[in-house]
């Protein structure tokens, strides 16, 4: 039995409150030898007490040494093995630019190609198209339409884009039309099973119809796409833990992994700390579980800019005496991965985590929320999958298994 | 393949000798923020010696979060999966007053209820009558007999008892008779499987001639049965590990328990840590592996008595240096589980684990045995099912894997 069906069999309710608190990209490195990570060079008095009362650890993203996703790291985080359970490319795109995917859709990822007058590709990315450029020729791509079921189209980036098919009887076992290599035709959408030979069969309607609309267009005038799939009946919140959940994230894709696990999206304004304590109040009352997601740590990370990842640390703190002042029963506060500023990408490093839930915690040494104090911390070294059991256990919300 | 199997594979023999010394429900909490566990606030001058000389670790009784029954707990400290060989509660409660369950045996659990004139159920637990009214009731129950099979009692606590029925080929694949509800009638035995229709009908027909005799009780008139279960077939000692294994525990729980792995149950005479030793001593001689179970601890932790938890810890530390004298070469000390006196029930914290074996422990910077520097060990955070593969590493009985 997985770690998710024994917390299901085990799962039960009452009137705890869980946060789970998610800096995005939160693990960092030191610039210099000898030095202090993003988050030990932040001054971070509440989450220091927090640390202080509470017990520290770190998580394994996925598996050691593998550099996820966020797609994948969320999924982890929220008790789903995320390679088990794989989102497909084309429905994480899809949710990246807030596109649904519904039971019956199928999604897939677009990318802007050129093709020569005899139809074969001369370059797969036409020439990574600028967004200003590509942004217009999605537009337009609206216009293509095939009987009997709903396309919807969004830009992504660059050479990018999202699109998803509506209607009855959709399957996405369909393999890209996108022939790898230049000097060939795409493929035209192909099902690999039997059942979703409609869905291919639509799809060509639809690329015949879409191509004349690109024809004279000279920055790309044509497509292919890849990574077809749809929904992935990823186990619900409501079901695996009986939690009413909530999610305060502003970005699509954070959004769209939460409602994937069944979470409700909470409205948020800006990419502000504050104002993710605001979507975290007006979700308070009606729920039992609240994932706040928190973006720029990430981005600065990515940008190289330690200073502004550490001040972003910083100001998540600040709003924590608010976030406190709600009173969580249970507070967990880490990432989904890690993004040292150093390396201006996702990395494999673990991640620091915090648990706080001062009727059942257990205090260990650790006196500073760091990547230092939480190597040594009392929960050990977890799979990010194990968040979710923690979480469920210290809420009180896990009956005993076996007599 | 399994830890288990693979253990399995490498054991070897020789004279060295094992114990694996069990305070149930070990694992503490502070009675107030900043204070110190059970553990810690026991005054243990040998367990810290042995911390300071050999090695620290935690171990997770079954996975993160989980907080086990006492069944569970000791079968993965005996390197058996809890969630891949559960023990049926019919079993667990027969072994837990003593009756053991051989293999063709079909163990369950009883409730005494009341019924109207009717047959329907109006208390499930007959009012939780209490244990002086019920055992009179569970002596008069053996006069029901069965052609062909035997049937055997015994009373546990209030309205519960427990069913042995021995007889050959008998299956327990058998649903429960116990509605879950008032107002209906209780079910008869129903097979699940072709294999225990003979069982069913041989546990209906033991109804039959056993409810007569309750009708005329007010307090109790009926009864249901739950959990049919029979010999969960466990891998024995002698065939994994190649050890002669002993169980010097009092409690009949652990001892069926240890029973069913095989282990010889030595006679324990009362529940003090000096009777255990008598016990290990007495099995010196003819075992290779003896396990000590010592159950105060968490009977005084259930009873959120933190100074008699503390009180169980000190006494064992002042029993340790005869237990020394045997000059075990592997001597494992831990819990099965955490019983914090503060939440007054067992939990799913960590355990603390210390492992001293001269000859090739490595030394940590622990100097006390107790959480905090159990967190911050040389063995790090272990799953239970890993201390019997340490166990016979450390007393030199696995061959290397592979060249």
């Amino acid at each position: 039995m997985s770690t998710l069906e024994l917390t299901r069999s085990l799962a039960t309710t009452n009137n705890t409150k869980i946060v789970l608190l998610v800096m995005d990209g939160l693990g960092g490195l030191p610039l210099q030898p000898g030095g202090l990570t993003e988050l030990e060079a932040a001054h971070t008095p509440t989450l220091d007490r927090l640390a202080s009362e509470g017990t520290l650890g770190q998580i394994v993203p996925v598996r050691t040494g593998i550099t996820p996703g966020s797609g994948p790291a969320h999924l982890a985080l929220f008790g789903i093995d995320p390679i088990e359970h794989a989102i497909g490319r084309g429905v994480i795109e899809a949710f990246g630019v807030g596109l649904p995917v519904g039971e019956h859709d199928v999604a897939a990822r677009g990318n802007f190609c050129t093709v020569d007058s005899a139809g074969l590709i001369t370059d797969r990315r036409a020439g990574r198209i600028s967004t200003a450029a590509a942004e217009p020729l999605v537009a337009q791509l609206g216009a293509a339409r095939v009987p009997g079921v709903e396309v919807e189209l969004r830009h992504v980036k660059e050479y990018r884009f999202a699109v998803v098919m509506r209607g009855a009887d959709l399957a996405a076992d369909i393999a890209d039309t996108d022939p790898q290599i230049n000097g060939v035709v795409p493929h035209a959408a192909r099902a690999r099973t039997p059942g979703s030979e409609r869905a291919a069969r639509l799809y060509n309607q639809w690329i015949a119809a879409a191509q004349p609309i690109l024809r004279a267009q000279p920055a790309a005038n044509m497509f292919t796409l890849r990574g077809f799939s749809g929904d992935p009946r990823l186990p619900k919140f409501s079901e695996t833990y009986k939690l009413r959940a909530a999610c305060a994230a502003m970005y699509p894709m954070y959004r769209g992994v939460a409602s994937l696990v069944g979470m409700q999206v909470q409205k948020v304004t800006d990419a502000s700390p504050a104002a993710a304590l605001a979507a975290v109040r007006s979700a308070w009352a009606a729920n039992d579980f609240i994932f706040v997601h928190i973006k720029p740590t990430d981005s600065y990370g990515e940008d190289g800019d330690f200073a502004g990842k550490q001040k972003t640390i910083e100001t998540v703190d600040a709003m924590l005496p608010d976030l406190l002042d709600l009173k969580p029963d249970v507070l967990l506060v880490t990432g989904d991965h890690s993004t040292p500023a150093r390396m201006q990408s996702h990395s494999w490093h673990p991640v620091p985590l915090l648990l706080w839930a001062p009727a059942t915690h257990r205090p260990d040494r650790s006196t500073r929320f760091g990547e230092r104090d939480c190597e040594g911390g009392g929960l050990g070294t977890l799979p990010a999958t194990d968040v979710m059991p923690l979480a469920m256990a210290h809420a009180r919300r896990l009956a005993k298994y076996g007599a």
